[in-house]
């Protein structure tokens, strides 16, 4: 029986049920009152677990074992290993050599080191991912051939997700670079040191069961408590949680494209110009090579003009730092980090401060930090005429990337998308993006090499460029130049059949990717 | 009709039912098994918070008219501010304003400051206080002019009751000597500082509303975040918060009673002797006289032995702070803070960390600290032959103090009570506690200055001591010592009335205390 759909106030064909659980469509930004209460796990007894506090079992399956891995079950893991992780897989190999089945995977994210879980999708173990899928795992998704729906959720959206029972953790596993018998963990120390975990906050707080695995076993207490013992049920000493060199890529490098300086270029001019830019600003940029031009243009205007922002938000990587170190910067609030001059900054400077997703992006709590941001610098895969952008497919259809903080980020005071007006030959601004991920209505700038375009909605910001000598454009005449110099690419065929839904902030369904048609 | 009530585990006659509740009979150490789920506030949802982060309304009255104050709700306070606390009152008396009607106030503790409530019991404005009630309240109290029946629990207890739902707090009105817009909070900083505040915790992660109330309005963020501002509803700044001399009273000062001090070295003799005090060893005390004397003596040995504690749990005080720094202590966890120096060293020393309740006493998770403590020193106001502690009521029947952490720290490996073998001429040890607190079983080691008994269950104890030229004696030969210069007092008088229960860690009821039959 084919699932029942409707057009949600995006305008987007969306089902009323994802992996035979009832699903909400998009409402409209802000529209959606959650209404219910939070989840609420099973009451623990201090009489189950041992007295002296000493919680280490001897392996990874035996703790698994121990919280009674069985089919079905759905299984937490974090990213903050990045490519360098070395435990999620291994859940799966012991789950698939156990003959478990029909299992969920619910990453914070997911890397090209996780391509291997392919198989265990392949052989039954995992019945579907609910998290970021890049590479390989996109394809695989794209093509079909996951038994479940994948379930695209932002930063945010996951652990909206985890507080309100939408999804039910039976099992996290979290990898930690050090760790205590008790279970109290963080991100720093030993030789896998990945700055913070914040990211398992509320998989901690949420699930049934909770396992930390660590290569750096410390006496208690080990602090700060990024993870808090009394949540953790059993914890595991391995060689090795990661491979250090692939945690910390040390390869957050400012692009050498001239066409990206020329667009960071833009962007900051465009930040002084419009007045945005100012003493106090807020700031949070990623750790793009774009992204990262921009963070020294914004660094240079600080200083010249004596500025000081009152505080970034991360992941922070060594040019955010910088700002901190140098004076230009009050605060980084962190909740990953992309380098090792964060990795150090953050154990040493007590202005760099670990601040989870759960208290910085979660939309079902009492406030955010990203509506709290004046300068938010995003990117997208596509952007269409209405502004509304695009980070998981490609135009070619393919789911390619996860949404990472993107949602959650839109929430910003003014977001700013510097992207290129083509990547191979493939132009970004299009009539109606592949996928829509975020409502144009929360974008309000587009920079490109070839000129910028701010969303109508922000006549204050059109006001405040006039007769600055930017290169403005509408969007439509951005789109029509780049198909110009590229050409109108042929859309992407779809089947019928749904292969992963995204989620809004608030956990309703804003679009769906669909089963790419084959050649 | 009269409430019915059963014969618990312990031999006490408790009630089924307390305030229209079901209540759970105590069935031994580690014998309620809690199941079920817990407690789930409602979902927030951030659209409906302002989108700058400013939660700043105008009056503490405004705060809890937007939160909804009416009838029959549960106002939760902490007790940070001790005895020089401006804020509970206060909210009462805004309630008792607008006529709102049969509230709870569910403190983590009262203090003198606090007696003025009684004329808001007396007004109906409060039906009836569960938390700590000490002098004046404890007495109205054992008269039976509380409305609702009170409801005593320990520091531990308390958190394992707001989390599992037993209590739902409706609105939290959290004093925080220093906060920012949004809500974050810590207990450092400003006139007002107290150090931590902790006791908020589990206050502000379940209360449907919560209202901080700070007159150290700080730029955002404020950190340490002791309260995360994403579960804070308003912020209220006032003039003060508190009287600074009374917050911390600076008054925990050494004993000067020649008897307490023998007692105190007593002590210190005994856990060398017994070898339980030794290079490692985890230590509690409090804050009163003979507790702060014993920690003295304790240092002097470690510094003697080149031993070194690895951690201490507070209520800090400048003697602990003083191991801490001179190297006898590697750590001090810490729930609360009883003088000035500990709030210097708290904010200043890395090695002296903020440690919630919620984290080290609540029996509903995953381990408490207070089991991998070694030697907790405890006071108590009545001990029986069996070893079971009463710290409630005194022997004359009144309801006088809170439990505290006491049942909590009751799990410790080794709890010594160094207590004097009489108090105002009234023994301290009785053939049977008016008020059951703590289990007999629980209870090791029992210093007065006229002789050290120990808990036959503790063999181990007894073998390490023997020859050791202690002054041992069995509990009945102190007991009858006592009597011979005291006589035995006149037991009190009760009604059939219940006016207070007194809860176990796991939320069972241990006990009762019962209105006082006035002559």
């Amino acid at each position: 029986m084919p699932i029942k759909t409707v057009i949600n106030a995006a305008g987007r064909s969306v089902p009323l049920e994802i992996n035979g659980q009832p699903a909400i469509p998009f409402k409209g930004v802000g529209k959606h009152k959650p209404g219910g209460r939070k989840y609420s796990p099973p009451i623990p007894a201090c009489s189950d677990y041992p007295d002296d506090g000493n919680k280490v079992v001897g392996s990874l399956e035996e703790a698994l074992r121990k919280c009674g891995l069985s089919d079905g079950m759905t299984i937490s893991t974090h990213h903050h290993l990045r490519d360098g992780d070395l435990i999620s897989n291994k859940v799966f190999e012991i789950a698939s050599s156990l003959g478990v089945k029909d299992l969920i995977w619910f990453p914070s994210a997911s890397f090209p080191c996780n391509d291997p879980v392919i198989k265990y999708l392949d052989d039954g173990t995992i019945n579907r991912i609910e998290g970021s899928m890049n590479g390989p795992l996109g394809r695989y998704v794209s093509e079909g051939k996951m038994k479940g729906t994948a379930v695209l959720r932002s930063h945010g959206g996951r652990v909206q997700a985890i507080q309100d029972g939408e999804v039910r953790i039976d099992i996290a596993v979290l990898a930690a670079p050090t760790a205590d018998c008790f279970g109290n963990a963080k991100g720093t120390g030993g030789h896998s040191a990945c700055g913070v975990i914040g990211y398992a906050k509320a998989d901690y707080l949420y699930a049934t069961r909770v396992i930390v695995v660590t290569d750096n076993l410390v006496d208690f207490p080990c602090f700060p408590m990024e993870i808090e013992g009394n949540y953790v049920d059993y914890v595991v000493v391995v060689d090795r949680i990661g491979i250090p060199e692939k945690i910390i890529s040390g390869t957050t490098q400012v692009t050498k494209s001239p066409d990206r300086l020329l667009i960071a270029e833009l962007t900051a001019s465009f930040l002084v110009k419009s007045g945005i830019l100012k003493d106090g600003a807020t700031i949070q940029a990623g750790a793009g090579g774009t992204s990262l031009a921009i963070a020294v243009f914004v660094h240079q205007i600080l200083k010249e003009k004596g500025w000081k922002s009152k505080f970034g938000f991360g992941g922070s990587t060594k040019y955010m730092v910088k700002m901190l170190e140098e004076g230009q910067m009050g605060f980084i609030l962190d909740a990953q980090v992309f380098d090792l001059d964060s990795v150090k900054s953050i154990e040493n400077n007590p202005n760099h401060v670990p601040y989870p997703v759960f208290n910085a992006y979660n939309y079902h709590s009492k406030g955010n930090l990203t509506s709290m941001m004046d300068i938010m610098i995003l990117g997208a895969t596509e952007v269409d005429l209405n502004f509304n952008g695009n980070v998981v497919t490609h135009s070619d259809g393919y789911l390619l990337h996860g949404i990472g903080g993107w949602q959650n980020c839109l929430h910003a005071r003014n977001v700013i998308l510097p992207i290129p007006l083509f990547r191979d030959r493939i132009p970004v601004i299009v009539d109606e993006v592949t996928t829509l991920c975020g409502p144009g209505e929360l974008i309000d700038v587009i920079i490109t090499e070839r000129g910028i375009a701010i969303n109508p909605l922000r006549k204050d910001l059109i006001e405040s460029v006039k007769g600055s000598g930017l290169p403005l454009k509408t969007i439509k005449e951005l789109k029509d130049e780049a198909e110009k110099i590229c050409g109108v690419p042929q859309k992407p065929k779809f089947e019928e059949d749904i292969v992963a839904a995204v989620k809004w902030v608030d956990g309703t369904v804003i679009d769906v990717v669909r089963k790419l048609k084959t050649m």
